[in-house]
């Protein structure tokens, strides 16, 4: 299959200008040869934390058995101090958290891989998330990204108008991924919807903010609704990574499950379980990706 | 003026508790002890970068001139790798981009200061932001903070349903901080409304973000309204900010305009002219910090 020929980057006032910073990343089309930086980038993963990001790119190039010294692997976007960036064969990104900071993030990836002319490539997000019913540490393969009333859509404010944009997945790369996830031990996979909210506490319906108006059993039965409609994990970032990524690229979201929300609030797992789930999805994209590449059959 | 002689933490089951996990800080009231910690903070400021931050705190040290050693502050997050905090006499916490990730840290930084028994603190949020119709390098403190449709509120959606929190300051710190300006060189300051959006290209009106479908038309005629409804600066965080400090602390919002927005969208003030509008809010906070202590009449 045939992945992103070409990236329609979706601004006409971009052939206008002279030169495109891109400031978060600290990155130019003028201070930097974008082509020969990142023209050969055939994957994309952004999420989790900056370090987590740094380790999934030493442990995909010791799992492609790449050339190089691991240790010294540098932070592209060192200079910026907001988004950090380690290249390899594919390149690891972490947005930040949320909606807005990862929307930053994907203008600017998308100008970078258009600037870089990068074709035929994936786009994956992984992370973590809480899971609605599931066995914590089940990787999430998501089928369709929803906002907190489960609509598959994105809302933004343009110009003092609302637009909406959707978040239908239109293309296999989802179960091409559960086929991946057939084939390895211990990363037990589910595709389900994924539902992103714009905050952690009252938004995911949490008990534990510092501010909270609402009772156990409303929690649970928000939780209920939501996992009646097909959700099975909660997280922040991924309808608009969807909605942006719609218009010009082919992308999977995947999201490992830290907690089940029925059972509780609080991320209470001893943390080197955390890391094992933490991993789930990194050794399935890296199956993948291997995959692709024909490194197995 | 007293301030904050008591949070008031809107959580009854907080108390129901045996542990509290503040998760994304790495901190908990089993494992630290957060009285003995924190409980003896006066002022805190979240903010610019977490380079910045760690800047402002080791600059108020010498402004304050406090004993110790300030190249060997810690990163009291920094196990957790989402936030950065750093406190000498004071707190100084990056809070990320956007309004999901300040909401899940004033969330915590609530509760902190609440477990921490902090009393009589002032809490500041400084930073950068796009000016409007404005001098480069002027410091916006914010009189009201305001949404994309230029309404003075917060909307929120918890469990399904959408819940708004006013954002109407309640008291006279803004004034005070007007008052430290005047007594300052070289921190041209003004009192404005501050437009808070979950996006910084489409959502502010910039032309060169990678969807863009509007024209150059469009976007002026927005940034005038917003200037005629008194705004003054746009950026992503304050109105959460606002609506949530506002039930249990005092604060005042300043922010310091990196460009003219009406003039262009990029960012190409240079690096050390950007570095110094930077820290002219962190000049003003530490000159109302030192007022307050009454270093200086």
């Amino acid at each position: 299959m045939t992945i992103n020929p070409q990236i329609h980057v979706k601004n006409p006032h971009l052939d206008t200008m002279e030169e495109d910073v891109l400031y978060h990343f600290n990155l130019g089309t003028k201070t930097h040869n974008l082509p020969e930086m990142f023209g050969d980038i055939k994957f994309v993963c952004v999420g989790g934390s900056a370090n987590r990001m740094k380790s999934f790119a030493q442990f995909i190039q010791q799992e492609l058995a790449l050339p190089g010294n691991m240790d010294n692997i540098t932070d592209i976007c060192e200079g910026t101090d907001r988004y950090s960036m380690y290249k390899v064969y594919f390149l690891s990104v972490y947005p930040g958290m949320g909606v807005p900071s990862i929307s930053i993030m994907l203008h600017e990836l998308i100008k970078l891989l258009h600037h870089a002319r990068c074709i035929d490539f994936a786009l994956f997000r992984i992370g973590t998330s809480g899971g609605v019913g599931l066995e914590p540490g089940t990787v999430v393969v998501t089928d369709k990204e929803v906002d907190c009333f489960f609509r598959a859509q994105f809302e933004q404010v343009v110009l003092g108008k609302v637009i909406t944009r959707s978040t239908e997945l239109d293309v296999g790369v989802s179960k091409e991924l559960l086929q991946c996830s057939s084939e390895l031990d211990d990363v037990p996979t589910v595709i389900g919807n994924t539902m992103c909210t714009s905050d952690f506490y009252e938004g995911q319906g949490r008990l534990d903010g510092a501010l909270c108006s609402f009772s156990t059993e409303d929690k649970l039965e928000y939780l209920r609704k939501a996992y009646n409609t097909g959700v099975r994990n909660i997280e922040m970032e991924s309808t608009v990574f969807r909605a942006m990524c719609r218009v010009c690229a082919i992308t999977a979201v995947v999201c490992v499950t830290l907690l089940n929300r029925f059972d509780g609030d609080q991320i209470s797992t001893p943390h080197d379980v955390l890391v094992e789930y933490q991993q789930r999805p990194q050794v399935l994209v890296a199956h993948f990706i291997k995959k692709r590449l024909g490194l197995i059959v």
